[in-house]
């Protein structure tokens, strides 16, 4: 399915190759302010072309088709639309039976037949996410004063990011990333009980973000190893406020006022230039591959603005549920 | 919202200490054998009464209240429900006023406006995953041969896991554990591009289970700290077996053949007999809190059946997805 | 899917001669006052008994079973369950093979394979809407000042309607009717653009009813055969309020403050004594069928109350969609 | 919720004077040849142009902006945009202050808190219905042998259209119609019990249809008066050929094999050149309101393409629910 959310609900389409990519935006409220350029400091974080990243020179220019009528939205469904230009896809004929270790090549040509547009990874690419900061936009707009920052802790194993980089650059090779994602200001009361847990809901979109591995809330993986006595938030006031927060600002799978937070993995870039073993689905035979093509040395560089654009349209979606009077009787 | 899935579905009900809990399953195909001791040996796994885990006898019957007709599911919705007995609620008159630490208590009171049931955690007791390993029983007759195991790595830090837990109770203490959950058998092309990625299921349900802190699915955390050359699996054969399994048996959200497989970090149980510092809502002042009743020291003991059934959940969904003739025009 | 509504969710079950019938709801927000006998006057008025309703007596005690706690709902989902007794299937092992002509027999024997419980109809027995009546109970008690009354307009042709029903039981025959709901005290703004449209919402649940066969809403096939200068209803106030109501209280699919009404069609009772034609399964041969057991000469009569739960289920949803802060920036 | 459908999936967006409208499709499956001139046939059948619709000639011309590689569908969402050109907005700055009766102008202001585009009805606008013959293009080619049909059976009143359509252009009046929509080759077994009903899922999409105020299946409204001996359709064969067919083709809300029919009352065009009351909404006072621009006299001569889209929208996704191979265990 390619729609996510409850009240504020996201559809994605588009391919790396094809005419562009975008989002379709259902429950946003009319008479929120809304113009092109408010997408392009977001969009300007997820571009390419730092170090590490491909130099596949992006527009990326946010075109809205749909719902903003006098710079306001309408109420009605909100069309995102980015026109895909500059791509060359002559490097992914290779592709077409050469399946890419670590890519969805393989099991997207298994799951459609040979139908799929393999170019640049298709529909499966990470250019797919500039929908998903474009979504992010117009959802950290309806959070009010809740702040969300997400950052990189870690690339290639340790915090010396830009070295690591540069020498995976050189070697035609890539790395992963470990990354934070904070968010503060939220209410106490965001979150369903069981299946949309706050967890649930933003683990749900992480993982539809391509090349995340792992996510852990508050502690995490570390809490698995601690006793309950020293896991356990003490409550010190009313309001909920704890002395440590090694629940992550989450308990039952609702916000508890405190600050919320999680870590990601994210795996290095799958196309490298070095050589890898894969099959020729043509002959059948083992044979080796180089990727060509411009490809990111560390995507998670790109990361930060796509995992809080995912935040915020989770806490947007709980926000307005949970401004719904009729959530319990008075 | 109380339901997950696409095609099988399950709505999930009941409080720890109400009348009962129980699931209601749409989706289910007709003709499946299905008869009430189905469900006993799951039941037995998760049941309490084990070193570490809470003296209350559950008995646990599952009283198939609809769609089974001649010993077989007959297509229409079938409501499993798991009658209460045998609960103690005296000990919770205190929570009321005086939050749990690392509980949902003060979560459900604010969101439901002091009207949720407080009495052994209501909704959010684990026992309300008595439901999620029913319908993981009915599933995994779905899966035909895939297999799926889950099991304990390790709890308090390591694998000495039956000592950990008896010190834990002797100290009035509680501790977590790392589980991994691993499934054979699968075909190629489970999962759905970006929002529905087999990851994304997963992590969706796994945390709506009580007290999960992570998830990473096949090298996880560690493949951040991997470089592409390394974590990339190489592809040896037209069907997909690779020689390396980092990915966890998913390329870009589809399942690629390859065994799949997840690790989870559940905290360790909230509910201690050690004093804790805590808020007394009526008063507006800090307190200390002893939690009484009858608790596990290590509820992630519970965890491999549910694991399990939450797991079985997402892959017999999507396999029903699967088997849909028309996913390929041919 | 055996789910219906967005934040007021319904989710039915049961057969009529298996173990119960019953709604799981969802979104029921806290606080509400609810008790078993809330819903004797509905369930009341849906009985059976009257003249031209089947002789079967039934209890219809709506077992709460969840999420009632201190005689309040808790916000946590609310399974409401009727026991079946009483119910004599020895009348139905004629049907097994024997389809009656204008039920479900022929089409849910074919869909699940032979599977389904064909007793009394199963899944498809208008016993079904008792969940259906329960549901409307807790709905309308959300809809404050709101009043919705559905009443028969003509049964068996004309208004003569116990004549009708006498007649028809004499024949062994059945006779349908027409019913008319109406709904006063809404506000302008319930339904959505497009899809969930106000009659596309009602529509949908109506014609879940077993038996239905028409909807009209406001002048409905009528207003095919009017003139625009006739049709259009003039707006007279700023409150909306119009000098007719042709549009039923509707314009593009949203409430518009006037009266809401609709008229539905109920066929007439397809079970009946007279000797029909069918086909036995068996044989392959053609047959004559004399249906036995307990059948309404016109189960319309009991249609009032269930067609006021259902348009209450759907002004519910629509009420708590609507009362959503963030629809309107400000 | 803009949003129709289960496996094939219809997300609406647009409006009247934007920048254009359009139709997001999921769940199509990958490999069904799909070119833009495909659509050319069904849009110029819901074309302007004829007597009695408006002289705004619409060049529609279906943008296919995702999802189609080589001339077929890749299995990924498929994007479908309309760009809007020729418009001429002028006329409806008159509508903002002064809503036209029995159109969507003061609910949709209302509602959206004034934000709502107005012109030309904007969200609410019959223009949208292009996004839906696209999608109704593709179903159709989903639906194999299946054949749908719609046709007008009467407008203003009785079968002479053309006359009456002239005298109402020549009135500056506008006239409604009924219209039939037949479907063939169905199989046995399409339509879910209970909510899902084939009724429920066409009345929902139809009465999205703007405009449409009735709609009846089979016999409909006719079935009320006859007696059951009389309205049951006698059952022939072990296929379930029925020797009359006034269930319409379904019972039980599931295809029975035979013709599936149903009619539809569509109102007459709501915008007409004659003087109407209305409310000025600036001053609160009663006023006149004769409406410009260009407008159908009849929008329902536009409507049989749009109602077979819609039908085969739905007949789509319920064939592609029914290829699944397990619904039934075997």
């Amino acid at each position: 399915m390619n729609t996510f959310g409850r009240l504020f609900r996201v559809s994605i389409f588009g391919e790396s190759h094809g005419k562009g990519v975008g989002i379709l935006l259902d429950g946003v409220p009319a008479g929120l302010p809304l113009l092109p350029e408010d997408f392009q400091a977001d969009l300007a974080r997820r571009k390419s072309g730092a170090k590490g990243t491909t130099p596949r020179r992006e527009d990326d220019i946010a075109l809205i088709k749909s719902s903003v009528f006098n710079d306001k939205t309408t109420g009605a469904p909100l069309l995102i639309l980015f026109e895909n230009k500059n791509q060359d896809s002559s490097a992914y004929d290779l592709i077409k039976d050469k399946p890419r270790p670590g890519h969805a090549d393989f099991t997207a040509l298994q799951k459609f037949g040979g139908f799929n547009d393999y170019r640049g990874g298709g529909h499966f690419s990470g250019r797919i996410t500039l929908g998903l900061v474009a979504a992010g936009v117009v959802a950290k707009k309806l959070l009010g004063t809740v702040r969300i920052i997400a950052t990189i802790l870690e690339a290639g194993g340790n915090e010396w990011i830009a070295e690591n980089v540069e020498r995976a650059v050189a070697e035609g090779d890539s790395i992963g990333a470990i990354l934070e994602c904070r968010a503060t200001g939220l209410p106490v009361g965001l979150g369903e009980p069981f299946f949309d847990a706050v967890e649930s809901l933003l683990s749900h979109i992480i993982f539809a973000i391509p090349g995340i591995r792992g996510i852990e809330f508050g502690a995490g993986f570390a809490s698995a190893r601690m006793k309950g006595s020293a896991c356990n938030d003490p409550i010190l006031d009313a309001n909920g406020t704890t002395a440590t927060n090694h629940a992550g600002g989450i308990n039952g799978g609702i916000t508890n006022g405190n600050e919320l937070y999680f870590r990601v993995a994210a795996k290095p870039t799958s196309s490298i230039s070095k050589e890898q073993t894969t099959i020729n689905l043509q002959t059948g035979e083992q044979t080796s591959l180089v990727v060509k093509g411009r490809h990111d040395a560390c995507f998670a560089l790109r990361l930060p603005v796509v995992i809080e654009a995912a935040t915020a349209i989770v806490l947007a979606d709980l926000m307005l549920l949970e401004q719904n009077l009729s959530r319990v009787v008075r």
